[in-house]
């Protein structure tokens, strides 16, 4: 009587089809959350494909759920029936490890995530650990919301934690399905911003988002025309890169993030990081605390994931799209 | 009449020879120095063989100087006649951009290396402004300070910069000039302090210098044994490595830090950065106020270079050896 219903994939690029399983009964720390919209996340695709070789088969993708609060365990302490909450890539973590104690959750070794050896939220419902479902603001549209659940996250943590202020000289690289949310999180720091990109079309819509600048990074010696440019860059790009260039436009002091995984090494001499005191960082997607202070940032900063939306019904489609890059920005399933 | 005499280089890779120089007016920020003992720092090996290409010969090389103010310009304010000081890497900044204005004068634009495109301390004098002569703590002997104001602050620094604290995890990898520098300093700073060495042999002087535990890096699967062991680990080594195998040994937000120069491009996969929220970084020398918190550390810590002491007139013989590496573990010309 606790089945819920969802896609699933049952095997490595599978299409998605009809799935059901038994929920069983709430645990003391869980709660239940009625599904209204679900971000299709390039990971999905990532874990439908098992690219990444972690996937377990048969699960329902998806972790960047909103929804309303239908039950709650007999432990859980600040959830309730009825309350609108979003959930990212995290679903439970063990609550105890020096990470979890100190607010550094994502970085729990026993860290759950929502679709990996779960089912998400291609589905009409998902439980999950009460710590990881965060309350949405009233005034942000769901349908925004839910892309930055990990695609918000993964771009507001780095800005954040790296000390982003309104002095910084803050690039976005890649402005798509994550560089779109960073140009606009980046402002929201009082940063200067500008934008790389490849598709110099985008220079428009950019400059919209918060980018005071724009480089058409196909444009001969543009990284040399912003040499020693940068506090701080963020790439959300998926492809090898030009790493030289970046960190020579970075200023002393500066630092480089990634958060998209180029499918080669990066390559960096020492040099490029001794003179200046440079670094070079990674970033995942985010603790609870972060999330928290996003969506707070986010309904005041009037900060959305521009979506384009697909009913639940038709996520392979929606799938299929992301999966070819042709959503502007972010694609949402909506029950 | 005011000539400085000194071992200068007169052209790449040349043997040092007798060399004078007139030194002029004393401007009115700088001071003059006689110099008692100059250190021989593998950079000085580098700038005599234009290994950098930014060597202008001829010059006398030499940046690790203490000596005795003999003489102080006019607008100098806060060094005097007689007071014993230390010069490293920087003789001089603008003094007026933003990182000379914050303290961070050691990546000033416009920074002055002591002995490129000027005369360093293979002398009997040197000149600086006043700002690089730092005071020299009366306890500490002047043979063992000489090699912490290049090689010193460097590892200083990023221990520093880095925020080790009593409850880090601290590794230094490559246990020479500059790493047995680096496990004092670890030490002070309260961390549980672990030494990387290709050289068994030195386990137990490692140990007397700080090192609670010693990994041979030759030893088969030896970084896998300690994956995931490290909040910050310090690279002196100018080697290519397994740089893999390193960000493996840290801990969630660890950070690698180098400050040896690999010959190769450090090579790093964007996975081995983002799970963790892991960073690799480079970190120069520093800056005049780390240089006088550095030497304070030191006189309460006990902290001194572990030194061999060559006459002045002997420099080729010094230089000779620390470019064949062995020297035990830090080359002091002395007048």
């Amino acid at each position: 009587m606790n089945d819920i219903h969802g896609l699933a994939a049952h095997a490595a690029g599978a299409h998605l089809l009809p799935y059901k399983y038994d929920a069983g009964e709430l645990k003391a720390n869980d709660i239940e959350v009625k599904i209204s919209h679900c971000g299709v996340c390039h990971s999905d695709v990532h874990l439908i494909d098992n690219d990444w070789g972690l996937s377990k088969y048969p699960f329902i993708p998806g972790h960047e759920i909103v929804g309303t609060v239908t039950a709650v365990g007999s432990a859980v302490i600040d959830r309730k029936v009825g309350e609108r909450v979003g959930i990212g890539w995290q679903a439970d973590s063990c609550g105890i490890c020096e990470w979890c104690r100190s607010g550094n959750e994502h970085l729990c070794a026993k860290s759950q995530p929502t679709c990996v050896g779960r089912n998400g939220g291609y589905a009409d419902a998902v439980r999950v650990n009460w710590r990881f479902a965060i309350p949405v603001p009233e005034s942000l549209e769901s349908e925004n919301v839910a892309p930055l659940l990990c695609g918000g996250i993964t771009v507001y943590s780095p800005l954040r934690n790296h000390g982003v202020r309104p002095s910084s000289r803050v690039g976005v690289i890649g402005i798509g399905g994550l560089g779109h949310m960073g140009l606009q999180f980046a402002k929201a720091f009082g940063a200067e911003v500008t934008a790389f990109s490849t598709s110099k079309e985008k220079e428009a819509e950019a400059r919209s988002m918060g980018a005071h600048h724009f480089v058409n990074t196909r444009d001969t010696g543009a990284l040399k025309k912003v040499a020693g440019s940068f506090d701080f860059l963020l790439s959300t790009v998926s492809a090898d890169q030009d790493w030289a260039g970046y960190m020579a436009a970075l200023r002393p002091k500066g630092a480089f993030c990634v958060v998209g995984v180029a499918p080669s090494p990066i390559q960096i001499h020492a040099f490029a990081l001794i003179g200046g005191q440079k670094s070079l960082s990674g970033s995942p997607t985010g603790s609870p605390s972060d999330l928290h202070e996003m969506l707070d940032v986010a309904a005041r900063h009037g900060i959305k994931a521009i979506t384009e939306r697909f009913p639940m019904a038709k996520a392979n489609e929606a799938v299929a799209k992301v999966k070819k890059n042709q959503v502007r920005y972010r694609a949402v399933l909506a029950n």
